[in-house]
Protein backbone atom coordinates (compact mmCIF):
# COMPACT_ATOMS: atom_id res chain seq x y z
CA UNK A 1 0.00 0.00 0.00
CA UNK A 2 1.26 3.30 -1.22
CA UNK A 3 1.60 5.77 2.15
CA UNK A 4 0.48 9.25 1.53
CA UNK A 5 0.98 12.43 4.02
CA UNK A 6 -1.93 15.07 3.44
CA UNK A 7 -0.99 17.72 5.56
CA UNK A 8 -3.28 19.65 6.67
CA UNK A 9 -3.63 23.48 7.87
CA UNK A 10 -6.60 23.78 10.05
CA UNK A 11 -10.40 23.60 8.93
CA UNK A 12 -11.42 26.63 6.44
CA UNK A 13 -10.36 28.22 3.51
CA UNK A 14 -9.52 31.87 5.14
CA UNK A 15 -8.07 30.51 7.94
CA UNK A 16 -6.67 27.04 7.56
CA UNK A 17 -7.06 24.33 5.11
CA UNK A 18 -9.67 24.53 2.29
CA UNK A 19 -12.43 21.60 2.87
CA UNK A 20 -13.00 20.72 -0.48
CA UNK A 21 -9.61 20.41 -1.29
CA UNK A 22 -8.53 18.72 1.56
CA UNK A 23 -11.92 16.24 1.00
CA UNK A 24 -10.90 15.71 -2.48
CA UNK A 25 -7.46 14.70 -2.27
CA UNK A 26 -8.54 12.06 0.77
CA UNK A 27 -11.53 10.90 -1.76
CA UNK A 28 -8.73 10.50 -4.81
CA UNK A 29 -6.39 8.51 -2.72
CA UNK A 30 -9.21 6.14 -0.79
CA UNK A 31 -10.28 5.30 -4.01
CA UNK A 32 -6.85 4.59 -5.51
CA UNK A 33 -6.28 2.48 -2.06
CA UNK A 34 -3.36 4.54 -0.47
CA UNK A 35 -2.79 4.66 2.81
CA UNK A 36 -3.90 8.02 4.33
CA UNK A 37 -1.47 9.72 7.22
CA UNK A 38 -3.08 13.22 8.10
CA UNK A 39 -0.72 15.35 9.83
CA UNK A 40 -0.61 18.71 10.73
CA UNK A 41 1.92 21.32 12.83
CA UNK A 42 0.69 21.53 17.03
CA UNK A 43 0.63 25.21 16.65
CA UNK A 44 -1.19 28.10 16.93
CA UNK A 45 -3.73 29.43 13.95
CA UNK A 46 -2.30 32.74 12.51
CA UNK A 47 -6.02 34.04 13.00
CA UNK A 48 -9.68 32.75 13.36
CA UNK A 49 -11.62 34.10 10.68
CA UNK A 50 -15.77 34.47 10.33
CA UNK A 51 -16.12 32.47 6.92
CA UNK A 52 -19.64 34.08 6.96
CA UNK A 53 -18.13 37.91 7.28
CA UNK A 54 -14.83 37.51 5.81
CA UNK A 55 -13.51 38.96 9.01
CA UNK A 56 -10.97 38.34 11.65
CA UNK A 57 -12.47 37.21 15.26
CA UNK A 58 -10.44 39.24 17.55
CA UNK A 59 -8.68 37.51 20.24
CA UNK A 60 -9.69 34.12 19.28
CA UNK A 61 -7.27 31.37 19.21
CA UNK A 62 -7.41 27.94 17.93
CA UNK A 63 -5.14 25.17 17.12
CA UNK A 64 -3.75 23.70 13.60
CA UNK A 65 -3.39 20.20 14.43
CA UNK A 66 -7.08 20.25 16.58
CA UNK A 67 -8.72 22.25 13.46
CA UNK A 68 -7.41 20.08 11.35
CA UNK A 69 -8.30 16.52 12.98
CA UNK A 70 -12.22 18.15 12.06
CA UNK A 71 -10.96 17.33 8.19
CA UNK A 72 -9.48 14.03 9.07
CA UNK A 73 -11.80 12.48 11.30
CA UNK A 74 -9.51 12.42 14.38
CA UNK A 75 -7.11 10.29 12.70
CA UNK A 76 -4.50 12.59 12.37
CA UNK A 77 -0.62 12.97 13.63
CA UNK A 78 1.20 15.70 14.86
CA UNK A 79 3.74 16.51 12.03
CA UNK A 80 6.73 17.06 14.88
CA UNK A 81 6.32 12.85 14.62
CA UNK A 82 6.09 12.36 11.10
CA UNK A 83 9.50 11.51 9.01
CA UNK A 84 10.16 10.83 5.27
CA UNK A 85 10.34 7.15 5.77
CA UNK A 86 6.98 7.18 7.18
CA UNK A 87 5.71 8.20 3.57
CA UNK A 88 5.91 7.34 0.25
CA UNK A 89 4.35 10.59 -0.87
CA UNK A 90 3.15 13.96 0.45
CA UNK A 91 -0.04 16.25 -0.57
CA UNK A 92 -0.41 19.77 0.47
CA UNK A 93 -4.33 21.06 0.24
CA UNK A 94 -4.33 24.89 -0.33
CA UNK A 95 -6.69 27.37 1.35
CA UNK A 96 -5.12 30.83 3.11
CA UNK A 97 -3.96 28.25 6.34
CA UNK A 98 -0.95 26.60 3.77
CA UNK A 99 0.10 30.70 3.60
CA UNK A 100 -0.40 31.77 6.96
CA UNK A 101 -0.07 28.74 9.51
CA UNK A 102 2.56 26.45 7.14
CA UNK A 103 4.76 29.52 6.34
CA UNK A 104 4.29 33.07 6.20
CA UNK A 105 3.64 33.95 2.97
CA UNK A 106 0.61 35.50 3.43
CA UNK A 107 2.09 37.98 5.07
CA UNK A 108 5.36 38.15 4.02
CA UNK A 109 5.48 36.69 0.44
CA UNK A 110 8.15 35.66 -0.93
CA UNK A 111 10.54 36.42 2.42
CA UNK A 112 8.42 34.17 4.16
CA UNK A 113 9.32 31.61 6.83
CA UNK A 114 8.28 28.05 6.96
CA UNK A 115 7.19 26.30 9.97
CA UNK A 116 10.51 24.59 10.46
CA UNK A 117 8.62 21.34 10.57
CA UNK A 118 7.24 21.73 7.13
CA UNK A 119 10.72 22.63 6.27
CA UNK A 120 12.68 19.72 7.86
CA UNK A 121 9.67 17.05 5.96
CA UNK A 122 10.00 18.63 2.42
CA UNK A 123 13.50 18.59 2.64
CA UNK A 124 13.39 14.87 3.84
CA UNK A 125 10.92 14.05 0.68
CA UNK A 126 12.98 15.74 -1.87
CA UNK A 127 16.42 14.14 -0.23
CA UNK A 128 14.91 10.63 -0.82
CA UNK A 129 13.17 11.39 -4.00
CA UNK A 130 9.45 11.14 -2.65
CA UNK A 131 6.84 12.80 -5.26
CA UNK A 132 4.95 16.16 -3.36
CA UNK A 133 1.70 17.17 -4.57
CA UNK A 134 0.85 20.76 -3.88
CA UNK A 135 -2.65 22.26 -4.57
CA UNK A 136 -3.83 26.10 -5.15
CA UNK A 137 -1.79 28.20 -2.89
CA UNK A 138 0.45 25.80 -1.49
CA UNK A 139 3.43 25.51 -4.13
CA UNK A 140 4.30 28.86 -1.97
CA UNK A 141 5.73 26.27 0.41
CA UNK A 142 7.34 24.20 -2.00
CA UNK A 143 9.10 26.81 -3.85
CA UNK A 144 10.10 28.49 -0.93
CA UNK A 145 11.53 25.13 0.63
CA UNK A 146 13.46 23.92 -2.40
CA UNK A 147 14.40 27.42 -3.38
CA UNK A 148 16.77 27.44 -0.32
CA UNK A 149 18.09 24.46 -1.03
CA UNK A 150 18.86 25.37 -4.35
CA UNK A 151 16.21 23.55 -6.61
CA UNK A 152 14.01 25.71 -9.01
CA UNK A 153 10.73 23.26 -9.23
CA UNK A 154 8.61 23.87 -11.96
CA UNK A 155 5.27 24.70 -10.47
CA UNK A 156 1.65 26.32 -11.15
CA UNK A 157 -0.40 28.72 -8.76
CA UNK A 158 -2.76 29.02 -11.95
CA UNK A 159 -2.53 32.43 -14.13
CA UNK A 160 -2.29 34.79 -11.50
CA UNK A 161 0.76 37.25 -11.86
CA UNK A 162 1.53 38.64 -8.05
CA UNK A 163 1.87 34.85 -6.89
CA UNK A 164 3.48 33.61 -9.83
CA UNK A 165 5.89 36.26 -9.72
CA UNK A 166 6.90 35.34 -5.55
CA UNK A 167 7.44 31.79 -6.42
CA UNK A 168 10.00 33.56 -9.36
CA UNK A 169 11.32 35.36 -6.67
CA UNK A 170 11.69 32.55 -4.18
CA UNK A 171 13.74 30.55 -7.46
CA UNK A 172 11.06 28.63 -9.26
CA UNK A 173 9.44 28.30 -12.50
CA UNK A 174 5.68 29.31 -12.49
CA UNK A 175 3.65 27.60 -15.64
CA UNK A 176 0.38 29.13 -16.25
CA UNK A 177 -2.11 25.89 -15.67
CA UNK A 178 -5.82 25.70 -16.63
CA UNK A 179 -8.40 24.73 -13.68
CA UNK A 180 -8.32 21.16 -14.41
CA UNK A 181 -4.85 20.91 -15.30
CA UNK A 182 -1.33 19.84 -13.47
CA UNK A 183 2.09 20.83 -13.80
CA UNK A 184 4.27 17.74 -13.47
CA UNK A 185 8.17 18.41 -12.19
CA UNK A 186 9.30 15.13 -13.45
CA UNK A 187 13.13 15.49 -12.25
CA UNK A 188 12.36 17.13 -8.38
CA UNK A 189 8.41 14.76 -8.23
CA UNK A 190 6.47 17.85 -7.70
CA UNK A 191 3.06 18.11 -8.89
CA UNK A 192 0.53 21.33 -8.29
CA UNK A 193 -2.67 21.87 -9.49
CA UNK A 194 -4.87 25.50 -9.67
CA UNK A 195 -7.85 24.09 -7.78
CA UNK A 196 -9.83 26.97 -6.46
CA UNK A 197 -6.86 29.67 -7.31
CA UNK A 198 -9.32 29.38 -10.58
CA UNK A 199 -12.09 26.76 -9.94
CA UNK A 200 -16.00 28.24 -9.50
CA UNK A 201 -17.20 25.15 -7.53
CA UNK A 202 -16.18 21.70 -6.52
CA UNK A 203 -15.86 20.10 -9.18
CA UNK A 204 -13.86 22.09 -11.19
CA UNK A 205 -11.44 21.99 -8.26
CA UNK A 206 -11.69 18.38 -7.99
CA UNK A 207 -10.95 17.95 -11.25
CA UNK A 208 -7.03 19.19 -11.02
CA UNK A 209 -6.88 17.36 -7.57
CA UNK A 210 -7.92 13.88 -8.97
CA UNK A 211 -4.98 14.33 -11.66
CA UNK A 212 -2.49 15.46 -9.52
CA UNK A 213 -3.22 12.39 -6.71
CA UNK A 214 -2.78 10.37 -10.17
CA UNK A 215 0.31 11.46 -10.99
CA UNK A 216 1.35 11.66 -7.22
CA UNK A 217 1.14 8.07 -6.85
CA UNK A 218 2.20 7.25 -10.23
CA UNK A 219 5.90 9.31 -9.26
CA UNK A 220 5.36 7.17 -6.16
CA UNK A 221 5.91 3.92 -7.44
CA UNK A 222 8.34 1.57 -6.67
CA UNK A 223 10.87 1.34 -9.60
CA UNK A 224 9.76 4.93 -10.74
CA UNK A 225 12.52 7.07 -12.71
CA UNK A 226 12.45 10.48 -12.76
CA UNK B 1 -31.93 24.96 -12.88
CA UNK B 2 -32.64 22.61 -9.94
CA UNK B 3 -32.02 24.56 -6.73
CA UNK B 4 -30.43 22.39 -4.37
CA UNK B 5 -30.72 23.29 -0.43
CA UNK B 6 -28.18 21.71 2.09
CA UNK B 7 -28.37 21.85 5.44
CA UNK B 8 -25.42 21.86 7.45
CA UNK B 9 -25.26 21.79 11.00
CA UNK B 10 -21.19 22.70 11.81
CA UNK B 11 -18.36 21.89 10.40
CA UNK B 12 -16.55 18.53 11.90
CA UNK B 13 -18.64 14.93 12.78
CA UNK B 14 -18.67 15.09 16.02
CA UNK B 15 -20.10 18.59 16.96
CA UNK B 16 -21.49 19.26 13.37
CA UNK B 17 -21.74 18.02 10.14
CA UNK B 18 -20.04 15.06 8.68
CA UNK B 19 -17.08 16.88 6.59
CA UNK B 20 -16.43 14.50 3.97
CA UNK B 21 -20.67 13.75 3.45
CA UNK B 22 -20.90 17.93 3.34
CA UNK B 23 -18.21 18.09 -0.10
CA UNK B 24 -19.61 14.62 -1.10
CA UNK B 25 -22.93 16.46 -1.42
CA UNK B 26 -21.55 19.62 -2.69
CA UNK B 27 -19.40 18.09 -5.32
CA UNK B 28 -22.08 15.37 -6.83
CA UNK B 29 -24.54 18.58 -6.92
CA UNK B 30 -21.90 20.65 -8.63
CA UNK B 31 -20.74 17.75 -10.80
CA UNK B 32 -25.07 17.65 -12.14
CA UNK B 33 -24.54 21.29 -12.58
CA UNK B 34 -27.56 21.90 -9.96
CA UNK B 35 -27.79 24.98 -7.94
CA UNK B 36 -26.27 25.05 -4.27
CA UNK B 37 -28.28 26.74 -1.78
CA UNK B 38 -26.49 25.95 1.83
CA UNK B 39 -27.94 26.77 5.25
CA UNK B 40 -27.68 26.52 8.65
CA UNK B 41 -29.60 27.80 11.83
CA UNK B 42 -27.87 31.32 13.56
CA UNK B 43 -27.73 28.89 16.80
CA UNK B 44 -25.43 28.08 19.58
CA UNK B 45 -23.32 24.79 18.99
CA UNK B 46 -24.88 22.23 21.51
CA UNK B 47 -21.54 21.64 22.58
CA UNK B 48 -17.73 21.75 20.82
CA UNK B 49 -15.71 18.50 20.73
CA UNK B 50 -11.62 18.56 20.44
CA UNK B 51 -11.80 15.68 17.14
CA UNK B 52 -8.26 14.80 18.31
CA UNK B 53 -9.53 13.50 21.69
CA UNK B 54 -12.88 13.08 21.32
CA UNK B 55 -13.45 14.85 24.62
CA UNK B 56 -15.91 17.77 24.96
CA UNK B 57 -14.44 21.42 25.39
CA UNK B 58 -15.45 22.67 28.54
CA UNK B 59 -16.56 26.40 28.20
CA UNK B 60 -16.62 27.00 24.44
CA UNK B 61 -18.73 28.19 22.49
CA UNK B 62 -19.39 28.31 18.71
CA UNK B 63 -22.09 29.22 16.49
CA UNK B 64 -23.96 26.23 13.84
CA UNK B 65 -24.09 29.22 10.80
CA UNK B 66 -20.70 30.56 11.45
CA UNK B 67 -18.91 27.16 11.12
CA UNK B 68 -21.14 25.74 8.57
CA UNK B 69 -19.98 28.63 6.55
CA UNK B 70 -16.44 27.04 6.73
CA UNK B 71 -18.00 23.97 4.63
CA UNK B 72 -19.94 26.36 2.14
CA UNK B 73 -16.42 28.50 1.73
CA UNK B 74 -18.96 31.67 2.77
CA UNK B 75 -21.92 31.09 0.51
CA UNK B 76 -24.53 30.40 3.19
CA UNK B 77 -27.85 31.45 4.15
CA UNK B 78 -29.36 31.54 7.48
CA UNK B 79 -31.85 28.94 7.60
CA UNK B 80 -34.71 30.75 9.45
CA UNK B 81 -34.59 33.05 5.84
CA UNK B 82 -35.28 29.89 3.73
CA UNK B 83 -38.55 28.59 2.77
CA UNK B 84 -39.38 25.89 0.13
CA UNK B 85 -40.33 28.55 -2.21
CA UNK B 86 -36.68 28.61 -2.48
CA UNK B 87 -35.43 25.35 -3.30
CA UNK B 88 -36.24 22.15 -5.84
CA UNK B 89 -34.80 19.57 -2.93
CA UNK B 90 -33.18 19.88 0.38
CA UNK B 91 -30.19 17.32 1.63
CA UNK B 92 -29.39 17.03 5.00
CA UNK B 93 -25.23 15.90 5.39
CA UNK B 94 -24.73 13.59 8.56
CA UNK B 95 -22.41 13.94 11.62
CA UNK B 96 -23.58 14.93 15.25
CA UNK B 97 -24.43 18.16 14.81
CA UNK B 98 -27.59 16.74 12.83
CA UNK B 99 -28.18 14.67 16.36
CA UNK B 100 -27.26 17.71 18.39
CA UNK B 101 -28.01 20.82 16.71
CA UNK B 102 -30.48 20.44 14.44
CA UNK B 103 -32.36 18.38 16.85
CA UNK B 104 -32.06 17.11 20.71
CA UNK B 105 -32.02 13.40 19.30
CA UNK B 106 -28.15 12.95 20.67
CA UNK B 107 -29.94 13.45 24.33
CA UNK B 108 -33.32 12.59 23.88
CA UNK B 109 -33.84 9.78 21.39
CA UNK B 110 -36.95 8.99 20.01
CA UNK B 111 -38.33 12.18 22.18
CA UNK B 112 -36.28 14.41 20.50
CA UNK B 113 -37.16 18.26 19.58
CA UNK B 114 -36.52 19.27 16.28
CA UNK B 115 -35.48 22.94 15.09
CA UNK B 116 -38.43 25.12 14.86
CA UNK B 117 -37.01 26.44 11.09
CA UNK B 118 -35.34 22.54 10.02
CA UNK B 119 -39.19 21.03 11.19
CA UNK B 120 -40.78 24.02 9.33
CA UNK B 121 -38.99 23.86 6.21
CA UNK B 122 -39.34 19.57 6.19
CA UNK B 123 -42.90 20.33 6.93
CA UNK B 124 -43.12 22.97 3.57
CA UNK B 125 -40.70 20.30 1.39
CA UNK B 126 -43.48 17.40 2.72
CA UNK B 127 -46.66 20.23 1.40
CA UNK B 128 -45.38 21.47 -1.87
CA UNK B 129 -43.50 17.39 -2.75
CA UNK B 130 -40.35 18.21 -3.27
CA UNK B 131 -37.47 15.71 -2.54
CA UNK B 132 -35.68 15.36 0.80
CA UNK B 133 -32.36 13.60 1.22
CA UNK B 134 -30.84 12.54 4.29
CA UNK B 135 -27.44 10.93 4.98
CA UNK B 136 -25.77 9.40 7.89
CA UNK B 137 -27.60 9.90 10.65
CA UNK B 138 -29.91 12.87 10.05
CA UNK B 139 -33.10 10.34 9.06
CA UNK B 140 -34.20 10.98 12.72
CA UNK B 141 -34.96 14.04 11.67
CA UNK B 142 -37.19 13.04 8.88
CA UNK B 143 -38.58 10.50 10.88
CA UNK B 144 -39.36 13.10 14.34
CA UNK B 145 -41.17 15.82 11.81
CA UNK B 146 -42.93 13.74 9.56
CA UNK B 147 -43.70 11.43 12.36
CA UNK B 148 -45.40 14.45 14.21
CA UNK B 149 -47.46 14.95 11.09
CA UNK B 150 -48.89 11.64 10.55
CA UNK B 151 -46.50 10.09 7.78
CA UNK B 152 -44.34 7.08 8.03
CA UNK B 153 -41.12 7.17 5.40
CA UNK B 154 -39.29 4.33 4.38
CA UNK B 155 -35.55 5.29 5.83
CA UNK B 156 -32.35 3.90 6.44
CA UNK B 157 -29.43 4.67 8.96
CA UNK B 158 -27.46 1.55 7.85
CA UNK B 159 -27.93 -2.08 10.10
CA UNK B 160 -27.35 -0.86 13.56
CA UNK B 161 -30.23 -1.85 16.32
CA UNK B 162 -30.71 1.25 18.16
CA UNK B 163 -31.24 3.96 16.18
CA UNK B 164 -33.15 2.14 13.96
CA UNK B 165 -35.52 1.35 17.03
CA UNK B 166 -35.89 4.96 17.65
CA UNK B 167 -37.01 5.70 14.07
CA UNK B 168 -39.15 3.05 14.34
CA UNK B 169 -40.45 4.71 17.92
CA UNK B 170 -41.19 8.05 16.05
CA UNK B 171 -43.09 6.20 13.59
CA UNK B 172 -40.66 5.16 10.54
CA UNK B 173 -40.05 2.42 8.23
CA UNK B 174 -36.42 1.64 9.36
CA UNK B 175 -34.83 -0.36 5.97
CA UNK B 176 -31.34 -1.85 6.27
CA UNK B 177 -29.07 -1.06 3.81
CA UNK B 178 -25.74 -1.40 2.31
CA UNK B 179 -23.36 1.34 2.70
CA UNK B 180 -23.09 1.50 -1.14
CA UNK B 181 -26.96 2.24 -1.31
CA UNK B 182 -29.92 4.11 -0.78
CA UNK B 183 -33.83 3.58 0.33
CA UNK B 184 -35.71 5.72 -1.29
CA UNK B 185 -39.79 6.16 -0.34
CA UNK B 186 -41.32 7.46 -3.68
CA UNK B 187 -44.42 8.31 -2.68
CA UNK B 188 -42.99 11.03 0.25
CA UNK B 189 -40.10 11.52 -1.76
CA UNK B 190 -37.36 10.83 0.92
CA UNK B 191 -33.85 9.67 0.21
CA UNK B 192 -31.34 8.02 2.64
CA UNK B 193 -27.58 6.48 2.62
CA UNK B 194 -25.79 5.05 5.63
CA UNK B 195 -22.38 6.94 4.58
CA UNK B 196 -20.23 6.84 8.05
CA UNK B 197 -22.91 5.60 9.66
CA UNK B 198 -21.19 1.72 7.90
CA UNK B 199 -18.33 3.66 5.65
CA UNK B 200 -14.93 2.95 6.77
CA UNK B 201 -13.59 5.88 4.53
CA UNK B 202 -14.86 8.68 2.39
CA UNK B 203 -14.96 6.28 -1.39
CA UNK B 204 -17.62 4.45 0.50
CA UNK B 205 -19.23 7.20 2.31
CA UNK B 206 -19.04 9.07 -1.40
CA UNK B 207 -20.63 5.45 -3.46
CA UNK B 208 -23.83 6.17 -1.60
CA UNK B 209 -23.98 9.70 -1.22
CA UNK B 210 -23.51 10.19 -5.32
CA UNK B 211 -26.64 7.63 -5.68
CA UNK B 212 -28.44 9.71 -2.95
CA UNK B 213 -27.52 12.97 -5.08
CA UNK B 214 -29.07 11.46 -8.37
CA UNK B 215 -32.34 9.80 -6.45
CA UNK B 216 -32.74 13.32 -5.33
CA UNK B 217 -32.46 15.43 -8.67
CA UNK B 218 -34.72 12.52 -10.32
CA UNK B 219 -36.93 12.79 -7.39
CA UNK B 220 -37.19 16.99 -8.35
CA UNK B 221 -37.11 16.83 -11.97
CA UNK B 222 -40.62 18.74 -13.40
CA UNK B 223 -43.05 16.00 -14.37
CA UNK B 224 -41.74 13.64 -11.56
CA UNK B 225 -44.82 11.34 -9.97
CA UNK B 226 -44.33 9.88 -7.70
Amino acid sequence: MTRVGVCLSGCGVLDGSEIHEAVCVLLALDEAGAGIVCCAPDVPQADVTDHRTQNTVPGKVRNVLEESARIARGHIRDLAQVTASDLDALVFPGGFGAAKNLCTYAADGADCQVNPDVERLLGEMLATRKPVGAICIAPVLVARVLGRLGRQPRLTIGNDSAPAAALAAMGAKHVNCAVDGVVVDEALKIVTTPAYMLARGPAEANAGIRKLVGEVLRLAAPGEKA
